[in-house]
């Protein structure tokens, strides 16, 4: 797999998931200005991703800051911070990475301000690599869930391009299959922006995963055929509770899964999960632009011009829906997360 | 409305549906191997249209026999019948509207094959007017279904242009509008072909009824939310057993509103109801082409080349999961139905 995000000659490259499958290409991102952007467009995208990607565009940010006097540079690196977090509302990761920037700006006051830079730069890279050791950890923990034989529903894409690589949900999905499981994955098309479609097919197919395309309102039909042995989706924001903030669709999916009795799972590294948020009722739901749900690629129009559109990017579902959530330390009940993640 | 199908100037012309809402075009099709394939193209939807047009093309394709003797032109005639029935295999409309265009060639043996041309338009026609009838009948008995304050979901278009006029499931929501009810609409989209987005959306705005669009994947989390009050669908084949055949997502629509206490409405005329097929496992479920759901109107792809898919354009709801079918006779309990339309 190609690099989701990484750190390339003084910049953050992006791979530009917009234009996936399509179009293979990458953006280089000089100013951090410009990497909020690409966040808020979608160029990358799924919170883990998201998560590395704004700690980078910290210390990108932080790089260019002229002063050399610490509480001023501290300063400037918070008002970049700021920014970056107004990219996107939902993914909690967004806001973990920048937490974690921030408190290594602070533990390194007593360095010089060259010094704090190169750290920074250290810092960003040490939550890429982490993550996909996440990934990795959630992927043995997840693939002892599904049976050689079995078909996987996934929706939306929590891949390797949704993290610094390898993914959550296809994490797992990859897992089984690299321990030799004959299994098959069923993808959601996911619209309104296609990422099961444009994006997860795309990453399986390059693995040689076996992976069959359908539109999101399939889903229930092949459950009742029997067609369905499991679900594994990722997440954006995990509550206190157990409730999860995903993809819309994600609460129709588990909706269908509990009353066809399919094991429904939600894959996510500890970075997403939000202790101070008490339940999925208190999680922003980010609505976004209805060009998105009229016109394909914001350029192919499919409905009437002025058409009143709903556009919410998720939804929640409630903990009493998710069979367990599976993380690097091992798969829980959603409701015994906080007893484990509250460090 | 313009209208979906008529007899003008010898020729069976239609509203080209695969072009709205962005292109309102006709075609005039003078041979009736022209209209199974315009029906086969999606170009004319939605079962009670299916019926009509199928008829016409019937009496169009009786127009060209030459012979002018009754058993050589019935047997010509017989043929033409057979060769639109293939042009789609799940809405029975298809079926039952053909069927009377041959029982009608047999009522007529007597007479000269030039008068039997003649009263063959006329049965198609005849056939269309009821059909508006009908639509304005079940109007009349859902209306009373639907409060004023309600937001109802429907999912595909079975609205005017699902029918010669008026329409079923949207022949139910124009009627409480048209009673004075201030209700709202809520479309699903309704991938792969977006009949709920082109045309549903396009056919309520036209009559000024408010409408806001959804992808089929939001309709779960609106109704976790409250937003929805009531759904109302139309159908493609209604079994003895009250299970209902309509466009793939249906199920999935059913499945959520029993999950949340919402009723679950299915309209559709008599010409739906087949009494000999025993239940849904019955009723074939047409397989289509792969790129409805890989591509955009068949030329802007959304998916990697070659990606397998499923695209199963119907699928069945089981009669437990429907509160009521609305007919013309009135509004029925999927298990009386078939009591009701033995004849």
């Amino acid at each position: 797999m190609v690099p989701t995000v990484e750190w390339k000659d003084g910049a953050v490259r992006l791979l530009d998931q917009s234009r996936l499958p399509m179009h293979v290409e990458f953006i280089d991102c000089r100013d951090y200005r410009a990497v909020a952007q690409a966040i808020r467009d979608l160029k990358v995208r799924g919170a883990p991703a998201i998560g590395v990607t704004a700690a980078m565009g910290v210390a990108l940010g932080a790089q260019a800051v002229t002063s050399t006097q610490y509480r001023d540079f501290a300063t400037q690196v918070g008002e970049i911070c700021d920014h970056v977090a107004t990219s996107r509302p939902t993914a909690v990761n967004l806001f973990w990475a920048i937490g974690r920037m921030k408190q290594k700006l602070v533990a390194l006051s007593a360095k010089s301000v060259a010094e704090i830079k190169a750290e920074l730069i250290t810092e960003s890279q040490t939550i890429l690599e982490e993550d996909i050791a996440l990934c990795k950890a959630m992927g043995q923990h997840g693939a002892a869930l599904i049976q050689s034989g079995q078909t996987v529903l996934t929706h939306c894409n929590a891949g390797a391009l949704a993290t610094a690589g390898y993914g959550t949900a296809l994490g797992v999905i990859r897992a089984a299959w690299e321990q030799g499981k004959r299994i098959q994955v069923i993808a959601d098309e996911t619209r309104p922006v296609l990422q099961g479609a444009r994006l997860t097919a795309w990453e399986l197919m390059q693995d040689r995963i076996p992976v069959t395309l359908i539109t999101d309102n399939m889903a229930g039909a092949l459950m009742r055929q029997g067609k369905i042995h499991l679900c594994v989706v990722g997440a954006d924001r995990i509550a206190a509770n157990g409730d999860v903030a995903n993809k819309i669709g994600t609460y129709s999916v588990a909706v269908l899964a509990r009353a066809h009795n399919i094991p429904f799972y939600v894959a996510a590294p500890y970075s997403t999960i939000d202790l101070k948020t008490q339940s999925g009722a208190d999680i922003p739901i980010e609505e976004r632009n209805p060009l998105e749900v009229t016109a394909i690629h914001g350029s192919h129009p499919v409905a009437p011009p002025g058409v009143a559109v709903f556009n919410p990017a998720f939804d929640v579902t409630p903990a009493e829906l998710i069979t367990g959530i599976i993380t690097e330390r091992g798969v829980f009940k959603p409701g015994e997360l906080a007893a484990h993640f509250r460090s």
